[in-house]
């Protein structure tokens, strides 16, 4: 019986997650544990547990009630020393942790610090921003590596990280995969624009600069979300509200269950803002997308994607652009739907003495690509 | 004025970093703050304060009062909140961050999560234990990277950490170049063996088989040392006071001031254990070295420098052979003793934007290299 | 020169110390040094910084952006680490907190354990729930004690605490001393319900019942704010939401200038709910108030005050009552407007050698009844 | 089945509760967890662990490595933090905390903040220190009080705390009880001499004094203990290893088995020193004891002790009217060998309800008297 804990720290990370706890969680020969941290307890920022059909393990709080960038350390240390306890208590096997937000550090630490293998899915990518060095620091710290694309495995075995480099694609394209089209989406635009931590202070200009961008666009319908919470984040909500007070046929969402979220980026006409789920499904779905300003620079792109800066003139003539190109066809850019049962397989049957010679030993260069087109099949 | 924060978190931390200070600490347009912090300020492991002549701006006391694998994190997270408070209130220009222990990467969360630029010093590095994860995490989150060797710096290169790579070799070796041989312990032994965090349960074993090889030397005079602070530094501690009450012609010592201990690694017979400092400054100063076990199995070596496993026997005859061979020829492979004052004028001097470049941008492979050439003079 | 730290961790707790602050921040042998935490720091209730004309020393974020009783326990946790760094760095002479909300104990904590002498606004009340307790563990800690009231003042002299006792009223009466009458609001109603954190489940029943009471009267206008950041709050804002969506006539207010407030209090027909502004500067203004529920049992009232019980029945019938009575004559129970003053002076005057002899040695029994009538005025 | 969570945070604290679980763990209808924390979790300070008998539910390491008065706080922050996530995972329905160490806030916090029922053993003491404030925010926060003696319960009663007093004794006195006297030590002094935590700076001193009045008895043996782990306990630690590397005829003790030391107690010619072992256990065994300073200062004393100043002359004279004396006669003050079985039948029965109304209603005042009559006998 291998006891697996997998630590979610925020909703985004819950979605690339999904399938594969899916699978882990029927495996007779998996105890699996899924610990709730920072934003994912929040309610604010949409309650992951309420979508979470698996029994909570362990619950830690670690997020302050203002976004600062002195905040976000603040959470790490308070997460670490959270979780540094709960894997003293629980002993788990294998750990699990996702993408970059800042917590998974905490989770990184606490983990491999007690000498307990840990899985890191997402690593590798670039994107040109703060998350890359967190991604990283967390890919160097990890035994075990869930890249999601060809060309992140390549950089993690570029940088000579420990263990095995499994490419299986994200398990985010596995739930895109079941999106269904829905005529309901099929005119609006959809905005969701995060703030970019080392920009926090222009967070409130660079909304604005989107707001003048679809004013014009209102009459198809809007569906503007929520930014999910990070330094900055309080400035736009702040904007947000402004904007909410004063206009029309703009819908604010602070929330859509997951399953919705896909359909209405498979049917919607434009996707506006800097998400990563209009680079990651979007490519799956063939959603075209506007991608504003430098939170997405570095990330690996299909054809769906159009980059502008934070200029409302940009912004239009890209929506017109992609308004008339209409959707793109299928990209296996992030995965091909099959990644859930994939990366679940591997963990629950690495032997455990491979990770940890993976984590103890020096291995020749270049092995890792071996392993690569061994296992990811690419 | 740059504000200037420097973090030492450890005894041999401060080693090599030292002479670094001496030049940020006269250099008029430099406002230089040091940090101490971790087992930095533990009278225990020898309270670096006392040897620092520099003003200490802020103590942050951090270190648990056990060592355990999970005592470890939990420090790391308290060290996250302090320095995050810190910074916040310091709002240094720069922050500076040394080698790898795991409390560096406290250092390295509280300042890159802030946009403080982070330098860090040793990188890049391999020595095959958890030492690597931490040292290549902190590499990740880092804008500048001064590594100690050329291969160090080769593999933060193709890490495609972000930022400058300068290489100037170690600001340890400036010390060594200052070291003066002593007939006093020409004939002695050395003995200098830390826990190797991952094989925590093995410390006891390790040490006896130490003891058993060298206790035919002991006619000649052996001075074995307190371990350093680490997971498993208490069993071997419990283990050495055993040795202490049933031992003659052992001399046990806690600590040993800087320069005298360097004094003692040019002039003593053979040093034996699992010291970097027999691979680093041992390289410089020609000391013949008996290097016991894992711990610093991936380090770059010179000629110096013999390995052996936990074994009585092996340990022995690699003694012997030390013996017979006497000193070594000096190495530049970590530096040659003008390393203080070449990363205190980066430091001193770096452009901002450069730095902020490094860390935002995306980043052309290869370039790392051609800066390495240039400014690291290899 | 004496330096003394005030640490504010709540917009309530302002107003009870700012006519203090005005008198020591102008005082030449005194170094004012304002610390803002927890809550204080919260845009979302009412940032305090803004209205706080003296710079701000330190800023010490600490409340978690989720609720729960296992969040104040963390909270007060983190604010115990990091107002222990901060008071090791400033080296206060005296450090105040003021009244009992969860992180006063932190406050509490770490100034007695530094051995700096503590002094303690608004201790020796019942107010028949958990912030009895904190406020009697704060009083344990304290060396100098500003109690409200007399009924108060005897409390901490019966709970035999150290030190001096001081009787001088609550400084918020000096605010309300100059609070202007404004016909605007002479026929509103105003609402301000807190949630009880040992009735966490209930606190949406409870909002139903005033909901239910106050709906009759919304001809006259309705002033609802929004409720402190505590256990249950959350709950609260969520039901307000809801009642802001379908309900006219009801202005809700996350917050008022504290003049404002005042001028509101005094001028309102009746105030409703289980705010303590209600008992305290309501007795001073004479503003009739129905005091719904535990929150406020046990403490002291004035004639302005009818207390009901979670009922829309009761609540109505106390409205109706208070309406017909129209504003009550001044009461004198919470201080005559100048505690400000003569608590600054002791502040600023008390001997060092006074405080210390209270905190370390033996007292005879009495003896601190007698401080008070002599200072106290009593 | 009631669970009830204990919390150790100290050797000394075992001690007063061991005989409580001893009823508690053979208890069918109780679920004992008991929780060992802070320094109870130190060999150095001699391991609490090994000398309990019952399974440890959760191991919370909050004690740092080196002692400074800031430490004390932030250890009390980093233990809050860990017991707050414990008791949210464990959900007790009582925590039981024991004296007046500065940890025990930490238990009394995560407790009473979450709602859980707290008891407390040893409230209600006055000893003229640091620990008094503790002992009484403790009491504060408690909800179920058992101190050890008539004036202990009279002193809560007076302090008007919440909930229930039952005045059962310590439990300490029941191991006293159990004690052999043993002609082995019956000719030996014993030294026990802790620092005073407000009078950190003259540790040294004090320890001189002592060890100049010892030295002329050091003929019969004498037997010195470490000092327990608090601000200070470095200095002292650091003068007895002088004083252990240039002195004959004095054994240095870091720890003794608990019934082994009461056997000592029961023994010994005179104890000298600061320790409440003298004056509680002591009380009940008749030892001779000289007490020296301030640190029990005010603590409730029986016939057996003699009050001394810092003064080797004073304590010499002391310890020769102690010799010259010999054992004194039985006192029941800290009681009678029967409170682990009182207490425990109390924590294992004691009515929800009655805890939660002690917890929350306002109580008459004086009927804790009658309860303590009642219930403690006197």
């Amino acid at each position: 019986m291998r006891k697996i804990a997998v630590v979610v720290t925020a909703r985004p990370s819950f979605a690339r997650i999904r399938t594969v706890l899916d699978h882990l969680a029927v495996d007779p020969l998996v105890d699996l544990r899924v610990i709730m941290a920072g934003s994912a307890l929040l309610h604010h920022y949409g309650d992951v547990e309420r979508d979470c059909p698996y029994p909570v393990a362990a619950r830690l709080f670690s997020t302050l009630a203002e976004n600062t960038s002195e905040t976000s350390a603040t959470e790490t240390g308070v997460l670490t020393i959270k979780l540094s306890q709960t894997f003293a208590e629980m002993r788990p096997d294998l750990v699990v942790t996702i993408a970059d937000r800042h917590e998974t550090l905490a989770t990184a630490i606490a983990a491999s610090y007690q000498n307990l293998p840990l899985a890191h899915l997402q690593g590798g990518e670039h994107t040109g921003n703060i998350d890359d060095k967190v991604r990283h620091a967390v890919s160097s710290l990890a035994d075990l590596h869930f890249p999601a694309t060809a060309d992140a495995a390549t950089r993690l075995a570029q940088m000579q990280v420990k263990g095995h480099i499994l490419m299986a694609g994200c398990p985010s394209i596995d739930l895109a995969a079941r999106a269904a089209w829905t005529g309901r989406y099929q005119n609006s635009l959809v905005i969701l624009q995060h703030p970019v931590t080392t920009e926090e202070e222009e967070a409130r200009a660079q909304i604005d600069a989107t707001y003048a961008a679809i004013r014009s666009w209102r009459q198809y319908g809007v569906i503007w979300f929520w930014p999910g919470q990070d330094a900055g984040s309080d400035r736009i909500a702040k904007r947000l509200r402004e904007i909410e007070h004063t206009t029309t046929n703009i819908i604010f969402k602070r929330h859509m269950p997951a399953q919705e979220f896909l359909s209405l980026l498979r049917s919607t006409r434009v996707l506006v803002g800097n998400s990563s789920a209009g680079i990651r499904e979007g490519s799956y779905l063939g959603t075209p997308v506007v991608n504003i300003g430098t939170r997405q620079a570095g990330r690996q792109c299909a054809e769906n994607v159009r980059h502008v800066g934070y200029d409302a003139g940009e912004i239009d003539d890209a929506i017109r652009y992609q308004v008339d190109h209409g959707p793109y066809i299928l990209s296996a850019l992030y995965g091909r739907g099959d990644a859930g049962p994939r990366i679940a397989a591997v963990l629950a049957d690495a032997d455990r003495e491979d990770v940890d010679r993976g984590a103890g030993a020096s291995r020749k260069p270049g092995c890792a690509e071996q392993e690569l087109s061994a296992v990811g099949g690419v």
